[in-house]
């Protein structure tokens, strides 16, 4: 193989709002058309209190006529292949925010004040839209279906049996579990084992954030004035609160009852967080002094959480930079998988030929090789020799990564 | 000089429960006596949750003619010297969990369900018998005053008067602010004033976290069967938690506002988290790819948020392993702070004199005297000659450290 098959394990869809209502189920669409306007002012003031529309407008007129490869398959193709990508897994949220599924069951669900059948409902909507999608070609497109978990565990068990029947893989949980239970309650089990036993892998995307703490009560409708730098602390935490449920997992024991089961986490700032974050909980697991006090909280666990983590978890390193690939043991060599973002504006594309030169030319090639497509191949449980027959016609060569 | 001056930047005092009821204002004694047998249930139910009852009962049976020194001052001064301690910063919460301030007012305010009239009498009861405990020798004892800020600003400027007036020189104020705005907002800038004002130190302490994310709604009182390995999820996130108010701060541009507002966050086992912390924080405030689609929220700061750590911050040390020190230079050579967290069992006492040389031994002498003492007593403002004269007489021997 003359050329890299790449994955990028971190692509964006979704229709613009108006066009998810005939993927409604027929009862909530008269409460679609009355919140639809309610959700595009939403989705601006959002813009306007990250201080961006000027930017994301400036982003959008430059590429435009390209981002309507978030819902238009022909344009998708075009794009990937531009881009040099042979398969990708699909979250939600197309271009920016103005592609999100109704009812707030988009990235940053549970969103709050909603009500439950209405997020369920729209999730089932995005859903049933991204399994047409992908069922253009099962085999470039890995589609993440929507679950707002919390609200009903037989739901989530539901609709991980309807996502695996209609050909989508993954299954994207809330990163903040809130008022409800964190993910170490035996609550979820149900959950866990019907993905472990269908194959289906859990997903969490970073967005998500306690957006009230930082802007204020009426976010995104107050006024945030008076809450000088909240994004700065909203990008600091960000990571944070993605990389969270991992925490309430490999300390609850999750990987030991379930040791099939498969968790992705995406787009979290992998390099200055995850190594420190495993060396902690490792020393936590390890230790006896400091924690002495706090009696037995480990002999449920056969291994460390680090452990768990390499066993079972992988990395959506979405932007990634190169820093991180030069870090890639510390990181997890098999865990990192690199991601493009599209149709995202923080994203490599429309420049990621270049973007993934940048950050892996010059290193071992075996080792680009993984990151770029292998490691997702694996984890993700890509056909090898289907997506390497695209990758072989779209993928960038091996040769121009060379020292 | 031939002895170390040593400045403990953690250590806990507080009452024997039921003491702390002569320090209330009267109006609060009624309730007091009723609500003191629930105090202590929740607190033996609490040791239990955290599994440590048998664990606590040993480590105070070792040692437990040597605990009054939570509040005897004579046993208190035994105690010191025999650490070879000179100077020491007092928090509550004497004896593990014991010896808190009535309502609440303790290391993990603010508690939930409690009535702020009665946390804030909580809290001033501590601050009186805390004032009367400094007085006996004030070129030994920082004491830091309890102030559960959130429930009113002006109150927590009034509390900062008082504890100016009364000796104390530290304000606690709580690491979460759970529903309250957040430390970027503007509402407590009459705090940080009256801090800088009066050179009152800000202090954080771990301990406090979502308690009930870990161990369910109920906690204490619930059953913690259900949340496997809840410890864990603790212990690994506490650091986080009491982190977390520095990030509020420094984008808030509470330090380009109060410069020289000083603040303190201590037992935040200093080594893993801040390097990466400060370094990711640095990182959004330069960053102009990812977070353009942000827009601005860093224009109100003159200086980088490492700058202001640097400037306006220092760390508690406790219980500081010895790879802490040697990485000294990347967690901040002047920010360092020893601590030996007397008389927590998971401190240096009574095995302070071994533990330090441990923990020191070998590294420059300049180094070891700053971390030691020398940063507490510039950031804390001691009396350096008043404060080394107390270390010539009980502080270890500078040749014991040589390599």
């Amino acid at each position: 193989m003359d050329r890299f098959t790449i994955i990028s394990s971190d692509c964006h869809a979704g229709l613009p709002a108006q066009q998810y209502r005939e993927y409604l189920d027929p009862q909530f669409r008269e409460v679609f058309d009355m919140a639809l306007p309610i959700q595009k002012e939403m989705t601006d003031k959002s813009e306007q209190v990250f201080l961006l529309k000027e930017i994301n407008d400036q982003w959008r007129a430059g590429v435009e006529a390209h981002l309507t490869g978030a819902w238009d398959y022909d344009k998708r193709i075009e794009v990937l292949n531009g881009d040099g990508i042979a398969g990708e897994i699909i979250f939600p949220d197309g271009i920016t925010e103005q592609n999100a599924p109704p009812f707030g069951a988009g990235l940053s669900l549970p969103t709050k004040d909603i009500v439950p059948e209405l997020q369920w409902a729209g999730a089932r909507a995005h859903n049933r839209w991204l399994a047409e999608l992908c069922s253009h070609n099962p085999v470039r497109h890995f589609g993440v279906a929507v679950c707002p978990l919390l609200w009903d565990v037989e739901e989530g068990v539901k609709e991980a049996r309807w996502a695996k029947e209609n050909g989508l893989r993954g299954m994207m949980i809330p990163a903040m579990t809130n008022d409800f239970e964190g993910y170490h309650h035996g609550r979820y089990d149900p959950f866990w084992q019907a993905c472990e036993d269908l194959g289906l892998t859990v997903c969490f995307h970073s967005g998500p954030g306690p957006m009230q703490q930082f802007f204020g009560n009426d976010f995104p409708m107050g006024d945030v004035a008076d809450y000088p730098g909240a994004v700065g602390i909203y990008i600091s935490e960000v990571f944070f609160w993605t990389y969270r449920p991992l925490i309430f997992m490999l300390w609850g024991g999750v990987f030991e009852r379930f040791p099939k089961l498969k968790c992705s986490v995406t787009e979290t700032g992998q390099g200055w967080l995850l190594p420190p974050l495993l060396r902690m909980l490792d020393h936590h697991y390890h230790d006896t002094h400091f924690s002495a006090k706090l009696g037995d909280y480990r002999s449920h666990l056969s291994m460390s959480p680090t452990d768990y983590f390499r066993r079972n978890c992988a990395i959506g390193a979405s932007c990634m930079p190169r820093e991180d690939a030069e870090g890639r043991h510390a990181i997890g060599m098999q865990q990192i998988m690199w991601g493009s973002d599209y149709p995202h504006p923080e994203g490599t594309w429309p420049n990621t030929p270049g973007d993934v030169l940048a950050t892996f030319k010059g290193l071992p090639e075996a080792d680009v090789a993984a990151m770029l497509g292998g490691n997702a191949i694996d984890f993700y449980g890509f056909d090898r020799a289907a997506i390497d027959a695209i990758g072989a016609e779209v993928g960038p060569l091996r040769a121009a990564f060379a020292a």
